[in-house]
């Protein structure tokens, strides 16, 4: 067993983990992260890519995000259809901000660069990482290259996501937790072909929700709701742009550029809280605390927005001010709360549901009619997407 | 068989059935309205009693808005309140506009008030109405003393609400109708006490909504979510008082004057919207064509807004201009469509369901408080609330 000491024992290398050892760093608190897989297997995920304002900001002030405010793309709004047509709600006009469309793995890239340039504690492939006596004392083991190692700390901060053990670690008479599963899942495609708009249209169609979204500008995502279930050999790339084609309106749908895919997968969507996010010295951070439906993609900028409200913690902790840290569960839930509930309002709003009947899907649609025509409405969905405050 | 003849005639003795005579009326436009009721009953009946600006302006226009101007009570607001506090809506702050308690009975009253000073024709307890030939030439029959009348028309509104025979006369396989029927009723006592405050108080709780309202200084009007089936014998006044102030914030269930009920019923909820609103020379309005669940008090208001839009119409048709008349559907339910949804938000947002489970009634938790952070969330409530533009 060989054992080493830091201050704050960070248990994952997503962008979670990275962004916090990241500021902790710069604020000179010494972090170890830890991470179950390899770097390239982090860096080969393609997950979400939109981040609001504040995860800009966040970026920016943690030196990595001059690539993204190179290389991303500045969205001031988002267009909406149904019944054949679409409006555009002006994110910047109505709030006054901007989203900026840079994937998940460009920023954990950036994270990891940065990280190495200043000597951060990286380590990957750590096996059976647990959690030791949260409560007193703590300590973090794992296995590498067949040897117990130890990690003594002030704190543990659990970034590992939904399936990892930070969450698992806390009693479960001490965990509430809050969920629902969706009945269907988001059927994604990577495409080197132009995507349809340079802003992204969300589709509420009878068939289901489709979702024209964009990399860059020869780099295309597009989804569409499908059973979660749903064999992939069964969604040829025809089979797609088919179905892809018949939920978006006529005019964008004539002018979608198809091609092969370089990438489709299922994914199942879900709302999920924890609570509280804090237990004794753990804390967790991100997907290992709640998960939101991709829907307005609010899932890194939560996590990014819990960074900041521990990292502030942190820091003011080693400046002799506890308040942060005592609040942080609080805080921090309060932002999950309201992006849990927009996530799962615009889930609601854009997908059929089984238990809709006609009632719900003429609700629906009176929904979006109402938002096309009232700028409070827009202004709702507006402040919601482009991130509440901290 | 007597037989008279008329340019419309008006089925159904309520509030917009009079106040359409009245419009056309004063445009010098002959009307007939029949009324299945003896006219003690209608203005027996205790119905909504939150008025929108737009239906006061009506009122005002049509010359019957005097009475309400000098008794009815200005509401700027209302409160919401959850988890035992609550926060007020400022809807004169958001919207500049108010909304004015004036009972449905009252309104109904200065109608007839007026009808009987310009000596218009409302005939009562006219039994058996039918609408026969709507397609070509149309004429209404009814019993009255025995003996049976016709009445000739170019046209006829169908006013006489969701039972009434005028919605029943549209052929089936023109007609589509939405409906939703809700898992409760309201259970609501009118009591001689002084109200718990001048605004309304619309509560969300684990045991179900509850509202507190007032008709004046020193009549309340109280509302619970209870079981539509339940047996009203069940609900002593003292049962009834217990379980408001179980789920009013406890500084208002304190404060409550509690007394004998002067009335007390329970109203199952209901949302439905037939289409269109309009077959040949039949026209049907308000609750004929579209109910709404009273949480915000829509039914009277959309109504009013019917009458607007088929009066407009009438006037300018026999102007020579038919626009007004063969849009009248399109621009009725446009409205209708926009306040249902509203009705069903808010009493989804402010009732429990058996379905909810933990996770919806977190939603709806969530949701009141991102309304009480929220200006533009606010705005929408606010905006719905007060009424929107016709």
């Amino acid at each position: 067993m060989s054992t080493t000491r830091t201050q704050v024992c960070i248990v994952g290398g997503g962008p979670s983990g990275l962004l916090l050892s990241q500021i902790l760093h710069r604020a000179g608190i010494d972090t170890i992260v830890l991470e179950r897989r390899s770097r390239d297997y982090v860096l080969g995920r393609i997950r979400a890519g939109v981040l609001e304002g504040g995860t800009m900001q966040m970026l920016r002030e943690a030196g990595v995000g001059a690539r993204m405010d190179t290389e991303g793309f500045l969205h001031s709004g988002t267009y909406i259809a149904a019944r054949n047509r679409s409006f555009r709600v002006d994110f910047e006009a109505l709030t006054g901000k901007q989203v900026i469309v840079y994937g998940q793995t460009e920023v954990t890239k950036d994270l990891y660069d940065a990280r190495d340039t200043m000597g951060g504690v990286v380590v990957h492939e750590a096996a059976n990482v647990a959690i030791h006596d949260a409560g007193g004392t703590p300590y973090v083991t794992y296995h590498r290259d067949g040897t117990e190692h130890r990690i003594d700390c002030d704190w543990i901060a659990g970034c590992d996501g939904f399936h990892g053990v930070s969450r698992k670690t806390i009693p479960q008479d001490v965990l509430r937790t809050t969920e629902r599963t969706y009945p269907f899942g988001w059927l994604g495609i990577l495409s080197h072909t132009k995507p349809a708009d340079h802003e992204l249209i969300y589709a509420n169609h009878d068939r289901g929700f489709a979702l024209a979204s964009m990399r860059n500008a020869n780099l295309s995502r597009y989804y569409i709701q499908a059973p979660a279930d749903d064999p992939l050999e069964k969604w040829t790339d025809d089979a797609f742009w088919d179905e892809l084609r018949r939920r978006l309106p006529s005019d964008v749908a004539e002018a979608i550029e198809t091609g092969p895919s370089i990438e489709k997968s299922i994914a199942p969507l879900r709302s999920f809280v924890a609570e509280p996010m804090r237990w004794n010295r753990l804390f967790i951070v991100g997907d290992a605390a709640h998960i939101v439906p991709p829907t307005g993609a609010k899932g890194l900028n939560l996590a990014i927005s819990d960074v900041h409200y521990l990292s502030d913690g942190l820091i003011r902790h080693y400046a002799g001010d506890d308040e942060g840290l005592d609040r942080y569960s609080e805080h921090a839930l309060a932002r999950v709360w309201k992006a849990t509930r927009f996530s799962w309002w615009f889930t609601t709003l854009m997908h059929r549901f089984p238990e809709d009947g006609h009632f719900g899907q003429r609700m629906k649609l009176a929904e979006i009619d109402y938002l096309e025509g009232s700028r409070a409405a827009q202004t709702v969905m507006a402040e919601n997407y482009v991130g509440l405050p901290y």
